[in-house]
């Protein structure tokens, strides 16, 4: 039972349950991108210290993104802090919560420069961003600029994460903070959704034979965790 | 070796690792105070839902803890909200961040009420401040308000939470940020220390033979560090 959970076709989100029954409307829905983000995530990089010849950029980057992060590193160092991120992500998306901001470093940042992130790392979060950006627009049926909690289900569902029933109650309970109504705007989607991949890519770290569980000493158990929670302000 | 991390003397802490052998001065410390602690968080305890002739606090309880209750208990509802708590806390100890307020909630609300705390909670609290205060004062040799990294793992020992060293790097960097000296006040002491104690109780939960490793589904882990990670502002 536990086995075939990860039999399923979402194979590329082995960490992810099978959906609730009642759940609906995935006939019209994109395959759940987790192999493209995996290459974005965790990927140990030798840190670039400035342009090449592309800039430091993927080939094929859009001249749009390079601008907007170029605009930003003023002092043309190839790198920029998570300030110069809000900024530059401003340019395209919106300006972000700076919580949001450090949740998004700490996923994509180069996992030797803690501080700080360079052209391809940015390429791939502009990348992600987009994408779900437009499963975001694509739930918001209204056009209100927000979307409510079983819309996040499916939204998320959607990015390839099915959470399961019991933690979607604590997830939204968190958004829903006093209350009645769950509605997130695209900041918290993209920081709530950003929770949901962190943790499930840590997890699945762990759970290498895709049983649904995994071992966790103490120690790697407070490791995967703290780095999501205290953020300095 | 694992089941000998736990068979110390630190038994009231038992999911802690032994302390790393650079470690000094715990000969005047007081005995870690996790028993105590067990008593006040995850105890189920049906809501009561007015004064009592005791007001809803326990026996003995001084009557400053109950005045600061009081007083911003306006409608003598015998609960208190976030901003309330904010409030009464500052009339013992000092205003804090709302973010540690949220934190102290979680921690220490009544698992059926998870909006407000009643004096019963209330009074947990605060002896639970008071005691970490003390901590704070005593490792806070300069009386400058502040801890630095060193310090704060001893206050934290001192406190029952002997952090692993790869476990307390992930922690100080968060309160660094960007500067290379590490410095707590009291209300960054308290949210780190409770951070470290909120997921060691939730860990130990799991770890019921105290062997120092625990199998998780995923379900579980996430419901249990998702609590502590969204904070809605």
């Amino acid at each position: 039972m536990e086995f075939s959970r990860y039999n399923s076709s979402h194979s590329a989100a082995p960490s992810a349950p099978e959906l609730p029954p009642e759940s609906h409307d995935y006939q019209h829905h994109q395959p759940p991108p987790q192999q493209q983000y995996q290459s974005y995530y965790g990927q140990p990089q030798a840190p670039s210290s400035s342009y090449g010849q592309s800039g430091g950029f993927p080939a094929g980057t859009e001249p749009g993104v390079v601008r907007a992060f170029q605009m930003v590193d003023r002092d043309r160092s190839g790198f920029i802090d998570e300030h110069e991120l809000q900024q530059a992500l401003s340019s395209g998306y919106q300006r972000f919560n700076l919580r949001t901001i450090r949740l998004l470093m700490f996923l994509f940042k180069n996992p030797y420069d803690s501080l700080r992130i360079g052209p391809a790392e940015f390429a791939a979060l502009w990348s992600c961003l987009g994408h779900w950006r437009a499963i975001f627009e694509r739930f918001d049926r209204d056009r209100s600029g927000k979307i409510d909690s079983m819309e996040l289900r499916d939204a998320l569902y959607s990015l390839g994460y099915a959470v399961p029933p019991s933690v979607f109650q604590v997830l939204i309970s968190k958004y829903g903070h006093g209350s009645g109504k769950t509605e997130l705007d695209f900041d918290s989607f993209v920081e709530c959704g950003m929770i949901v991949k962190g943790l499930t890519d840590k997890f699945k770290e762990k759970d290498k034979g895709f049983t649904g569980s995994a071992r966790l000493s103490y120690d790697s158990f407070l490791c995967m965790v703290i780095p999501f929670l205290v953020s300095y302000d």
